[in-house]
């Protein structure tokens, strides 16, 4: 089959079976249930962007489905290959083609994993200044191809704003190099954002910066919730840019106090008798949310806290500043710890799914955002759409002048009868069926940074209307007129949707 | 001819003269020779989105070409309908559509004015941020098709910052609302700096901010331009974002220390013998170009001079970190008195070409962009290029953390035999022609912020790469498959340049 394709390829069992997913909790629960994934036909390993490129001409020709693979931390199901399918694991393009200390640029290869990136650039006195909490098992490529938003976005920008050019290779094989910030449209935030969907990205040209010479630490508790947000909504209105600004809701606000050590602490390690107390706990999350969403709670626990660190030559005039909205509007200050913890544990809390899963429960996340005017709403609305179905807890994170991401955490279990991990599957979607909506019912947009892929694929035309589908029908057709690049992704009626039950 | 057509339409003679042009100084110099520019067929008032879309479709279906238009004050010839063309003037649909104090942001409709949009908003306590010299004559859709950069971008952004929605008639007819930073790939960029090619905005959702409370300001002269770049460079890296930052050239700076009104003085009102002394010098720029270029001019009139003005709540202790970086990198404190002078005069020189056409002149101006470590080379390559054509100088503003705008100002004349008006025109495109080829040769981009229009498209596969123009071709195809909207503008291969001379 793979005549005339000069590149490293596997039909291996392993291989195929370890490139059948990415990190979608319901995969997990599918694995659980001893059900088998779709596998691809192959893997292959592209060492160049010529590779790429005859690659892509192979398959199109053939009408072979490809699907781009950066390290396999997506969450959204955006890698779920059909056995038709061949994953293109991108990792072993993973050079740096040009760094230019005086813009300061890089233009690196798309296969770079995040953290070896991080560090060599620090060396030379340079950062990224991108940190997604994925940033131990993620790529460059990943991050375009998902439009990722790091921790510190809000000083740095999301990796929309890094970009300044990216090399890719079309649908049709043509290699494309698009340059952001040019004249005429600007074609980069076609490509950012299209999940391997419009073109596989094989370098992107990144703005860097300095290492940050100072960092000034902060944070403040709130009665509420809503109190911390408008303080929130205040320091950004008033044109500070906190590198790093958390709001937590009174429980996570409880777990951060305690320290990320005792919040990982949540998620048991192994099943065992933790395990089955959360389980029951989570038979009845109505009342576990009502309690812990209710004021004697958060006047208990202090309330909310957000959590800020400037960084750059205005630090401590800024973190001052940030201090005066947040006294004013009755925070008390909680000094340095808070906020230096946090730095200190900044990727502690990713890793705990799998844990999660063998004691028979779910774990999950779910990232979206709203103008500061609908915040509320989109806040309320999915706690009552969520609230029934599973224990749910919420920080603000990524903000902006305008608007705010709100990133929910999720832990479910079984709740009605039957078999234990079917239950948990419907408990699974019924959350994200009802959160999705209560999102579109509150004008948020479904995703800010995990991207779309299978998973919230179904809700997107809620999002960009009939208009804006037809307008991403007419560019996939323009870049991938075969439709071999990652099918069923992004865009409902491109593919139908590959599950049974549509949410 | 407009049966069917529920519409205001003019096929009034004064109208159709009216429309053919925008401020491209090559139109004046042809309307100073007596030549008649083209005219389109009608002019055309739609009062709303849908009367867009049904004159779409209705011109759709005809293949008649639509020249959408703002207020007229483009520099590249974006606007020059050809005879079957039907100019859509857009200033009837000027409504506020959703004012959001929260978020806080506007959705406004695409022909309000500049100066208009900005006095409303300051009565509701907001400000756009976005102050492009042209502000007395352009219209939101202007901006959102040229990508429009206001004198204070690097604050608050370009115009493609500010946009977070967009309503657009396609020109399929189909009216689509496209929306930034949401999932999946961005479309809103596609169409900012399309300049009509591929949609007729018709309202654009727009970011606003808080008047700002507080402001800073201060000047230093540097020895040459080059170290107030870098001066300036180093200020942007830091983390220091100037709502203001203007460098200007030995001959600028000594202009605008003797204050706006005296540099307006040097292009003169009318025709006379101040504009006689002119047109002399300016038959031997070269000469002229290299006194003001030389050390001893440079000394004598005290150097470069960066001005800036900070805004919001850490203006002060801004201005202090820029002082420190002017100071250490042999900077000479001019004190506030430029900057306040600046503020105030700030739109005063953008509505002197008519004069100094009249007075057997031209004045032109072009604004191009490179990452700091080219921009010494785009400088001088354009310098080189440009001096034995025409009298130049130039100020960097809209800076970034990888890179800066150089803003040329041209003034030229006849300086070779035959008719002056013809002559002009010859010095005109040769001074156009050497500066874009080494614009592209220094690998800066043609165009910042006034757009392509026709006046550069010629050199736009340079800068696109054939594979991005492939790209824009297609993207064509797919928003506007008949090619009615706007042709000949943006990317040559589209339809050939309608001037004899290809630059």
């Amino acid at each position: 089959m793979f005549e005339g394709l000069n590149l490293l390829v596997s039909e291996n069992a392993a291989d195929r079976i370890a490139y059948a997913r990415d990190l979608w909790p319901r995969h997990h629960l599918a694995v659980r249930q001893g059900r088998k994934l779709g596998e691809p036909r192959a893997v292959v390993w592209p060492r160049s962007t010529e590779e790429v490129a005859q690659l892509m001409r192979w398959a199109g020709e053939r009408g072979v489905p490809l699907v781009p693979f950066g390290a396999g931390s997506g969450v959204c199901a955006a890698v779920s290959p059909t056995s038709d399918a061949i994953v293109v694991d991108m990792k072993r393009m993973a050079r740096w083609r040009r760094l230019d200390t005086a813009a300061p640029s890089l233009d690196v290869e798309s296969g770079h994993m995040g953290v070896p990136l991080e560090e060599r650039l620090n060396r030379e006195g340079l950062t990224l200044g991108h940190f997604p909490s994925s940033i131990l098992c993620s790529t460059v490529g990943g991050w375009v191809a998902a439009r990722s938003a790091g921790q510190a976005s809000a000083y740095y920008g999301k990796i929309e704003d890094m970009v300044t050019a990216l090399e890719c290779v079309t649908g049709k094989g043509d290699v494309v190099t698009l340059h952001h910030r040019t004249t005429g449209p600007s074609l980069v935030p076609l490509i950012v954002g299209s999940e391997g969907t419009l073109a596989i990205v094989t370098s992107a040209t990144l703005r860097l910066h300095p290492l940050p010479s100072t960092r000034a630490f902060a944070a403040w508790s709130f009665p509420t919730t809503e109190v911390g947000w408008e303080a929130m909504r205040e320091m950004f209105q008033s044109g500070l840019r906190p590198a790093i600004a958390r709001l937590y809701d009174p429980f996570d606000a409880m777990l951060a106090k305690q320290g990320s050590v005792k919040k990982r602490g949540v998620i048991p390690h192994a099943p065992g008798r933790g395990s089955t107390v959360l389980r029951t706990l989570l038979r009845k999350p109505r009342a576990l949310n009502a309690l812990l969403e209710s004021r004697p709670f958060a006047a208990m626990v202090g309330g909310a806290m957000l959590v800020v660190i400037f960084e750059g030559p205005s630090s401590a005039t800024d973190a001052s500043a940030a201090s005066e909205i947040a006294l004013a509007m009755r925070g008390r200050d909680e000094g340095e710890g808070p906020a230096r913890r946090w730095l200190e544990h900044r990727y502690s809390v990713s890793y705990r799914q799998s844990p999660a899963v063998a004691s028979g429960l779910f774990v999950d996340t779910m990232e979206v955002a709203a103008p500061w005017s609908r915040l509320g709403a989109l806040y309320e609305n999915v706690l009552r759409a969520v609230g029934p179905h599973v224990f749910i807890m919420a920080h603000f994170s990524h903000g902006y002048a305008d608007g705010c991401c709100i990133y929910f955490s999720f832990a479910g279990s079984a709740n009605d009868g039957g078999p234990w991990d079917e239950a948990c599957e419907r408990t699974y979607d019924r959350t994200w069926k009802s959160a999705l909506d209560a999102v579109v019912a509150a004008g948020g947009t479904i995703a800010h940074h995990h991207g779309v892929g299978r998973s919230k694929a179904p809700r997107m035309d809620k999002e960009l209307g009939s208009d804006g589908v037809r307008a991403v029908h007419a560019l996939k057709r323009a870049f991938d007129p075969k439709g071999i690049l990652n099918p069923g992704v992004l865009v409902p009626p491109v593919s139908p949707f590959p599950y049974p039950e549509r949410w």
